[in-house]
């Protein structure tokens, strides 16, 4: 088999035989087949799309690539929960814990943050003395004990799919439903759930930006998922705004605590229980979503979700007392207020934009070997359609140095458009795709 | 700038801008952009197009990354001709010494054969002591005392074209408009000469395999020249079947010799006769093609063609008694028929098959290191829409080893293909395309 065919062959719109994928993958892992044919066909395939097999065939041969984890020491289905990745989207943390105070077995293996999206490593590496490389004996005990675990990435896993996000990152393919799908899903697989629940965003804060494409990765990936055997429900949902109020690492923390502890709610509350009911229901620990509801509901009133967070920091060596005290969390040394430049109502949010500011506070990496700082970030006091005053407070900065700070809290400002009339509104739910079509 | 971005723009459909274009060529030639940013660009290209002035852009900075050869030491127009590439398309070694023959400055830098076509190159070098790696100045030496001068590219030409070529052919990105263009102008522009004849081949032999792709290169490359201010002329050509008679480098000197010293003709002499005319023309030399044809005519049945030939051999070192006696050439130890399997019209020849039957003999190479032998080929008999007798001679080969002689029959065979009815004849030359739109 010839690299240059494969390339040719997909670059003349021609479907690839599984063979040929599996060749291209396991050769561009071991090195024989070098990145600029590697990168010619990732372009001819941002071109010429790749169909659901072919997309499926990538999937598990960049699965197959590295380590696969058995989670079946572990009683139960074991469910796992992704997001394509938004703005103040702390849902993990919330969703997470609830699902194991309902019963699941929630194992979820986390990335860092690139970009104006957070991770949800990074977030939980705030927490004083909280070590997330764990090894996959203790990844198992923690889920046995806590019933969620949440770790970091090992090296072993998917090492085709590390090297093909560098390329693509660099030339120009990253956005592709094939690519995107492969690349999320390998993951997935790696990482042994029985059965998955996908966030795809979409919207301003997301790197979906349209409706249609964040539909076509959706049922991309809920396909991959039935071939694999391993039932999969992506939810579509609303990043026009950021989902809660706080961007930054700690401060993401503090407010995934506040949301467990009942103390505040909102959207991101919303979103993150309507994920945590279909993981109830993929577990078949529920009925129904209905049913899900309001068990999830329950566990939420008596604090179920917040000792079951408590437990997994405790097991990862950090300071549990951050969930009755969010004070003991890293604190920025200095807020600064972001003020309305007009008056009107709050028409329009660019949310990547507000990642963005808290990234240049340092709360987030621009390259992957940049240092974050856990305290920053900023907290946004409006929402889509909320009148405001000229000079009301938008939102606020959490700074420790003085540096860009003026140029943050611009951005925000900018960010935020005020007009005469509120927006309409959209949905915060826009779809459930199920593997299978249930 | 940062080539990810370019990339991007292109991948996206949009116009690069000549400093765009300029910082790929020059950060590719220096190596400060990589082989795989370089392939995904070139792929984005390849579905995206470059327009007119961008191929022109792209063309100028490939020029530009080495030597640019000053002919202006010599008097007159100097002329440059180029061929796509074809199989038993020897008019080079034609129509140079005739265009000198009429008072041209034939200034030529050749290539080597790669793949089913030959090259200039590669064919002179069969002649016992010819040697066509010149200096620059003993370059200029040749135009001046013979008229003509074909010598090898020089390692300083174009280095860009080199390394662009390399990873084109490895990326599945060799045929496409822009970069074909700019690819045969880039070297034509740094051979330094005025005016350009180029020989555009379409057909089973050729790489462009549509009329329209054809025309579609051959616009472009006469709006490059346009552009750079260099008139030049293309000619559309027929390669359905091989131009003259003899395949292999040793046996297409010979076939060339035969055509000056008017012992043969056909289609080879009847197309290096209209480039030769082109030429005059170009070089303000004749009014106008009838004129121009008239005294090509005249210097071929003066022997005044083969004479500047002879002088051109001499003074790269070769014997230029081979003008007079062929038979000091190189020859085959043994020839081998290949005679029809059926009776009826030569109805279709794969002109590529037979290319590649003459590389497997060893007359062409597969991959640019390997060695080829000057004497062996094989000779075409019959011609499209001729009748044949099952068991007749359609051609013979010369081979020095009997290693893959039959599987070269065979190939050259199968190439054949025989019909009831002869095929409806298309013309030997398409189109004519000036540039200013002459």
């Amino acid at each position: 088999m010839l690299m240059q065919e494969i390339i040719l062959k997909k670059r003349n719109g021609q479907v690839l035989a599984t063979e040929e994928i599996n060749f291209f993958v396991s050769g561009y892992t071991s090195g024989a087949i070098p990145d600029y044919q590697a990168s010619a066909l990732l372009m001819a395939i941002w071109f010429s799309q790749m169909d659901e097999r072919e997309t499926a065939d990538l999937t598990r041969a960049i699965t197959d690539s590295g380590e696969i984890i058995d989670l079946s020491a572990i009683e139960g289905v074991k469910i796992d929960k992704h997001s394509t990745g938004g703005v103040a989207d702390t849902t993990t943390l919330i969703t997470a814990p609830l699902v194991a105070a309902c019963g699941g077995q929630v194992a979820k293996i986390s990335g860092r943050g690139l970009g104006h999206t957070g991770g949800t490593v990074d977030k939980l590496e705030s927490i004083p003395g909280l070590n997330m490389a764990l090894t996959m004996n203790d990844f198992v005990r923690v889920v046995s004990d806590c019933g969620v675990a949440i770790v970091s990435q090992s090296p072993n896993l998917v090492p085709a799919d590390k090297r093909l996000y560098a390329l693509r990152d660099v030339t120009g393919t990253v956005d592709n439903v094939a690519l995107i799908s492969s690349s999320i899903m390998s993951k997935k697989l790696a990482s042994g759930a029985d059965a998955i629940v996908l966030d795809v965003k979409y919207g301003s804060g997301a790197f979906m930006q349209s409706l249609e494409e964040a539909r076509k990765l959706a049922a991309m990936m809920a396909a991959i998922g039935e071939r694999a055997g391993k039932p999969t429900t992506v939810l579509i949902t609303d990043m026009n705004q950021p989902l809660g109020r706080a961007v930054g690492n700690a401060l993401e923390v503090e407010e995934a605590i506040r949301v467990l502890r009942g103390e505040t709610g909102g959207d991101l509350l919303t979103v993150a229980l309507a994920l945590a009911a279909e993981m109830l229901v993929a577990a078949r620990l529920a009925e129904d979503l209905n049913e899900a509801e309001a068990r999830l509901q329950a566990a939420l009133d008596a604090g179920g979700g917040l000792r079951r967070l408590q437990c997994m920091i405790e097991l990862l060596g950090g300071d549990p007392r951050i969930g009755d005290d969010p004070s003991l969390l890293p604190r920025a040394a200095e807020t600064v207020p972001i003020r309305a430049a007009a008056t009107g109502y709050v028409s329009c949010i660019d949310t990547a934009g507000i990642g963005h500011a808290a990234q240049l506070l340092g709360a987030g990496r621009a390259t992957k070997d940049d240092a974050i700082d856990p305290a920053v970030g900023l907290k946004m006091q409006v929402r889509l359609g909320d009148s405001v005053e000229e000079g009301e407070e938008l939102g606020r900065l959490f700074i420790n140095r003085r540096e860009n700070f003026e140029r943050a809290a611009d951005m925000v400002r900018e960010c935020v458009a005020v007009a005469d009339q509120p927006p309409p509104m959209s949905p915060l739910i826009h779809d459930r795709i199920r593997s299978g079509g249930g």
